[in-house]
């Protein structure tokens, strides 16, 4: 094994060797995909992050390299010098990049040996466990549809900062030792030394930097920054994640979206090789939710909800005529073409319950006749006025909520939307459906707090129209807010900030803070608002999401280079772990385990 | 006040108003910096990022208007509309850059008020507290000397990305939240939730995921990052600092640092207009050392140090003749044309022993004649030969160090030679002198260890012909590493890696692990070696130290936008804090502080 190339150069990447350079010498390296020996020949696939050439050792011309050739195994690493040669047409390999050379070996480098690998690369992923997979991530990375993808998360960054540079954005860094807030999800802590038992806390986004950045005159703030939460995770959450991070100054909700239309529309363009038409659709909140059930409205395909309410009224069934006595609605939806059955419909109803309805009133409109338990509360006439007032005909199932809430029925059935088009394939995986959601409400009601608590964060800026409902039903008051969904999925958002002190402490009035709270929370802030503030507004990208859909993956891990599990932990690294008694006593610290619970 | 823009669309920043449009109506937004009534006319100059123009509210033609700009205060922040008006050649401005035009303001918007600000932004920066510019740290930044060094940071950040993109880098992200390593600084720790007990630790460096990367094949890596060291805060340190960090694979030394000489010189050339020939100079340690007394030596100005081991052998003087029989030397420095006074050289001499030396020893070569304290020790002939071998002539003061170590040596005259250059101006503050020095010791004897620990860090490659004194005489194995070095600043530095899993156990044989205690420490980096590692290498440059030279700037805090004081905190956002009992109680831990020492 050699410790130095000893001035061997790389004539170019494995798969960039043309056919033009037939007859010429090229000094290659890489890792060893396969080895075969054939006759008096040994071929070689040589791998690296540009794909793969073949090697061909011959022992008719050098035995002792042949020798050596025959010691190769996988996932070597190796350089070599050799002749590019064309090879004959029924040898071309169509697989291959570079299939109609190969490489006729003269000089060989064994570089580093591989052991046995824990797994095979070749295999599919589904077959090796997830844990495995992460505790030799730096082997699971080699797969070229790995590579890929985080060439592609390369090239999105890229476009970001080039997108966003020209566009006049400057890229400025804000603290990740910072302050821990006590609104939002649960913030990561790191013990300070210098001032014992005081904390900092990572920042589960740079909001308030940003906005300071803004009063300052930077006028247009970017940042790919990590942001951290602790929260227990999901399939789609890690502990640490990236965020495209901007910010405006001077500027409505249509000037943040338009230059972020303007990014998504290159990033189509670059990565996916489509044309994106622009303006993208805006659709009001309490559209999305009255047409998909949903504030991040799957538009790829149809079924929207149907409201009913009115074709009910009067109906003989209580569930209905309560819901609407309530203050609610009837809403459905009409899966198309099929009759379901009476088991999938039982199940389908158990799915509503998950989301808070109580219930699922169908009726399928079978070609030998109506099927429903609900039926006979309607008048003939009335109930053919509610399938028309559904759009329902004769072949599909009627899929109908009613609630007090109207959000529940919508949610309700917009999830029902959902999986009824995934089961029934409804949803064209081709295409990339962006839109906006606008005009979303500023608060949401607390049940637990009693209180309203702010849907986006408290800085948010109320629609001017609404300004005045703050103090006479704030529950109405929509918001400066915008959220880009993609196939359904909330790929960013943000919104315009208040810039005027008078109306924040008019907002921290209605979340129900005392003017003290609210200055020992955001007191610094609230500070510098006070010295020439710029309207401003801005946007937050999952960046690891935009990825993820972008590359058409299942999960943010798969476009996370060292990804934590599920319980946050990292099986490479086997972070998190038990540290020095020493280093906590410097932090003014001690464990204070439940019993037993020392790990 | 407005709430709203109401529509209102910025025409340009307030300095891109060219005369060319004079005439014609725009819209300007942006801070008050100065208001004067002159006449029945009221003179308002408004900023934004860009520079200032100034506004004319005339009386004559709207009073409502002009009432309305009486009430305008320094810092407001302003939307105007008005008519680009020509100056007549006596009232054009040149110390503005917009100063040919004036705005004719026609409506007004004051979109927000500001209070009186805790010190004036004209004022020169030296009278206000540190402590209160940081706490209000946004109104600082408000200063357009600010706002440039955040622009040229944004620019040397664009151009880094671009420049490496263009050479083949992937920008890959590591995580944040990692293992704590016992070697290097302290870390800062995050306790975990979900383990209580257990630790995360910020990363000091990505060093080995940057490594790990490299076996997974991704071939060239690039990330500017943030990194975190726990230490006592000096001068130009923070607790997190960016670095700009990058790996290559299947490179030696010179395609690293040719690599990084292009991206400096397209740095020189697009921020400071300057042309940068490359190949940069190499000087080999033992060289810096011997020349310059420094491994990060300012070559902006001569002052050599010279070797008069030779030239004051067997003089009577028994503190040379002890240090070269105890295996160091005797060096000197020639300071040119200047006799120093008794006092100025006592002063010296204990600068010198603040470095280890024991002493000064020097001679003023007078135009009437020598004086010096040890000239008695030689003969006319062999002072004469010893002021020849310095270089030093009549007129000249001549400093000399002797010690048995030639390190301490070198390293005080290294010191002493830097004072003297900034006492008597000989340093060229327009010149830009990059150099690498190279060839550095793979190895530094540590004594109160009693062991060698490594130089750069324990993967660092011996270099090739050294490699067999690593077992016969380690001290002298020098290492493929390498530092670039800006104006006596190392504004980075490298190394080629160990790819070979049997050296690296050498080498840390010779750094005293056992080889458990090295698989505890570096097992997972240990165990990916095993699996095909490429040779690789890389290096780092302090970010903030880089853009810190690029603006001309004293201290790394005037190029981060929210920097730490001393003692590691924050004045704007008051962190470190106390948190609730009950965070800690999740985390598992109680607070141990000394008597009296709970803040």
């Amino acid at each position: 094994m050699e410790t130095s190339l000893s001035g061997w150069k790389r004539s170019c990447y494995c798969a960039q060797v043309e056919e033009s350079r037939a007859g010429q010498e090229v000094t290659l390296m890489g890792w060893v995909q396969r080895r075969r020996n054939l006759g008096g020949l040994i071929f070689v696939w040589l791998r690296d992050r540009s794909g793969i050439v073949q090697l061909v050792f011959d022992s008719a011309q050098d035995a002792a390299l042949q020798e050596q050739a025959e010691t190769i195994r996988h996932e070597d690493v190796l350089a070599v010098k050799g002749i590019v040669v064309r090879r004959q047409e029924k040898d071309i390999n169509k697989e291959l990049a570079t299939g109609a050379i190969e490489i006729a070996v003269k000089e060989l480098k064994v570089l580093s040996r591989s052991e046995n690998l824990p797994f095979n690369l070749d295999e599919d992923t589904d077959k090796v466990s997830d844990a495995l997979r992460l505790k030799y991530r730096y082997l699971d990375l080699r797969r070229p549809q790995m590579q890929s993808t985080f060439m592609l998360r390369h090239r999105v960054a890229q476009l970001a900062r080039r997108y966003f540079d020209e566009q006049g954005f400057l890229e400025l860094e804000t603290p990740m030792l910072t302050k821990s807030t006590p609104e939002g999800a649960r913030d990561y802590l790191v013990p300070s030394r210098v001032h014992p038992g005081t904390f900092y806390a990572l920042p589960q986004s740079p909001q308030q930097f940003k906005q300071l950045l803004m009063l300052s005159g930077f006028d247009k703030y970017i940042q790919i920054v990590r942001c951290f939460r602790d929260e227990d995770l999901r399939a789609d959450r890690q502990p640490e994640f990236t965020q495209i991070d901007l910010e405006m100054s001077f500027v409505e909700e249509e000037d943040v979206m338009q230059v972020n239309e303007g990014f998504v529309q290159l990033v189509c363009k670059e990565v996916l090789g489509m044309d994106l038409p622009l303006p993208l659709q805006r659709l009001p909140y309490a559209q999305a939710m009255a047409r998909f059930g949903s504030d991040k409205p799957d538009t790829r395909f149809g079924m929207e909800l149907q409201d009913l309410s009115g074709a009910v009224q009067g109906c003989g069934f209580k569930v209905f005529a309560d819901a609407l006595a309530g203050g609610g609605s009837v809403r459905a939806i009409v899966l198309e073409g099929q009759s379901l059955a009476r088991k999938e419909l039982d199940r389908l109803g158990e799915l509503v319950k998950t989301y808070h309805a109580k219930g699922l009133a169908w009726a399928v409109l079978g070609q030998d006749g109506v099927r429903s338990p609900i039926a006979k509360f309607f008048s003939e006439e009335q109930f053919a006025s509610v399938c028309q007032a559904a759009g329902a005909k004769t072949g599909d199932t009627l899929l109908m909520v009613a609630d007090a809430s109207d959000t529940t029925v919508c949610t309700a059935l917009g999830q029902l939307r959902l999986e009824l088009g995934r089961r029934f394939g409804l949803i064209d995986e081709s295409k990339f459906n962006f839109l906006w959601v606008t005009e979303f409400p500023l608060l949401e009601w607390d049940e637990e707090a009693g209180r309203f608590s702010a849907m986006h964060h408290p800085f948010t800026m109320p629609m001017d129209e609404d300004i005045a409902l703050l103090e006479t039903d704030p529950g109405r008051v929509r918001a400066k807010a915008y959220d880009m969904v993609l196939n359904g999925t909330e790929l960013g958002g943000g919104s315009i900030r208040i810039h005027d002190s008078a109306l924040q402490e008019k907002m921290f009035g209605v979340l129900g803070f005392t003017k003290e709270q609210a200055w020992n929370q955001f007191g610094y802030l609230l500070e510098a608002f006070k010295y020439g503030t710029p309207p401003h507004g801005g946007m937050a990208y999952g960046f690891d999401r935009l990825v993820m859909l972008l590359s058409g993956k299942d999960s943010i891990r798969d476009v996370i280079a060292f990804p934590k599990v599920q319980n946050a932990s990292c099986p490479l690294t086997e972070a998190p772990c038990a540290v020095d008694d020493k280093q906590l006593r410097e932090l003014g610290l001690k464990l204070d385990l439940p019993e037993g619970g020392e790990e």
